[in-house]
């Protein structure tokens, strides 16, 4: 028995406007072989999680979403009519208490002046393994300085775009080490994010996370635990991070849209502490959102 | 009149092999949305160039498509399957003195153990200005090192993975510069390649091209251009290079499978010499390959 999907194809006119949306069997063929989505991952995309039916963070994944589309010179995605496309996914998946939509805008059918658009949604796997027992972690060298995005923003670093290929190939490296995921590393030392998350470190009373102008994404899910952080004693602050700091951290986690607040149970095969009760506390707070 | 589009899939089974292909129609749907190919750029290519009807340089093109797949620990590709399936593009594109076909191996839907194939082919576009005129590059920085492909494979330097957004994103900053085409540098100052092409300096006698060893393809249309090298005089060698070495070249080429070779007029504002008649006659030899 395979899990409930939901998918609508979210229409565009010449101009690259977007003019409404349509539901669409996910089981069938909906894109051309010469979309450049599926040639040259030329577009960009959010993973929403839906909390029982209420997509989480909104505003700031369609907000990163845009960003990212100007990061592609790609036509700015309307907020309005790609919120409403969330939302009627998110009211199918309402019985499950967490599912997740992606959303994805490209470039379009080469020789076509119509990006393509689309929103797919189903249920989330099980992650309570992760957040309660934590994850091995490995570091992993992204090969770019941490100025890159101001001196060579056509490296696209820090924008959500569809080319992945490098963040799985990361994942798979992290396996293949014995690892459950990554924590990648600029040229120059600092640490970045994980292949599909945002990195907090512990340090003290301070939540601490990677400066977004060392071409990481924008943390959506990282913003809600900062505003949430003085509920448990903390605060969050953005700083400049060596793997040195992350080993001496007083714990440090992971955290994204799906699997929310995965703590670090080692870096390289040193522990790090895992404070469950804080980590219990995030993931509900991160589970309970209904904004 | 839009130009004729000719498309096959190729069928694999759950262990990932192709077990054969059949035609099918380019104007329609073919992809599912969960494929990974449109969500992660998640799969490799090849672009082979057709002359009258004979694929150009297939065997260079198979090897590496073989190559891109193991370094995306992807099934290796069945390269019988795969040259047939060109060879029958090829049939329908005879009439044409120039056209390509495009085969792509995915790592399919997500979930399912099949990976997903198809080859697509159409005319070339009319490159007579590119080939005889040559074009004006910009150096872009490609942000990594002449040393990852050894020290970081994760991030598959050297594969041609769907992931090209960032190819994409250098030939607008080209355009935006005035330019028509970039020739892309390692942080550490070396000539690596353009974002579609290999790099071809001549010096002297020699014609050079850098090492595949820094992180770039093997380029498929340089290898059958050095091989042709003594018809005019010249042998070719692969060498480091820098910017220096290009602005003080006898002359320049970027080539690649469709366009073929390129003569660069300009680097950075800064004059090269163009060889109309060795230009010419490497284009002649490209264009009149039949195998």
């Amino acid at each position: 028995m395979s899990d409930p999907q939901h998918l609508v194809i979210v229409e565009h006119d010449v101009e690259g406007h977007a003019t409404g949306f349509v539901e669409a069997d996910p089981e069938l063929p909906q894109l051309r072989v010469t979309d450049v989505a599926a040639t040259r991952g030329d577009g960009v995309f959010e993973t929403i999680s839906l909390g029982a039916g209420h997509p989480q963070a909104l505003d700031a994944h369609l907000e990163r979403f845009a960003r990212s589309a100007r990061m592609l010179d790609l036509p700015v995605p309307d907020a309005g009519i790609w919120a409403d496309a969330v939302r009627t996914l998110a009211e199918h998946l309402a019985d499950h208490d967490e599912a997740w939509v992606k959303i994805v805008l490209t470039r379009g059918v080469e020789g076509q002046p119509m990006p393509t658009g689309w929103a797919f949604g189903t249920v989330s796997p099980d992650f309570r393994r992760e957040r309660t027992e934590g994850i091995d972690v490995v570091l992993l060298d992204r090969g770019l300085r941490s100025d890159v995005m101001r001196t060579s923003p056509w490296l696209l670093a820090g924008a959500k775009s569809l080319s992945y290929a490098i963040n799985r190939a990361a994942a798979r490296e992290a396996a293949r080490r014995g690892a459950d995921d990554a924590v990648l590393v600029s040229s120059d030392g600092l640490l970045l994010e994980g292949p599909t998350s945002t990195l907090v470190v512990r340090r003290g009373d301070e939540l601490l996370t990677p400066p977004v102008e060392h071409g990481i994404l924008p943390g959506t899910t990282q913003v809600d635990l900062f505003a949430a952080a003085p509920e448990w004693g903390l605060h969050g602050r953005v700083a400049s991070l060596t793997p040195d700091d992350l080993l001496a951290a007083d714990g440090a986690w992971l955290v994204s849209s799906v699997r929310h607040a995965a703590p670090l149970r080692s870096v390289e095969g040193c522990s790090l502490p895992v404070d469950g009760g804080l980590s219990a506390a995030m993931n509900g707070f991160l589970r309970g959102r209904r904004a």
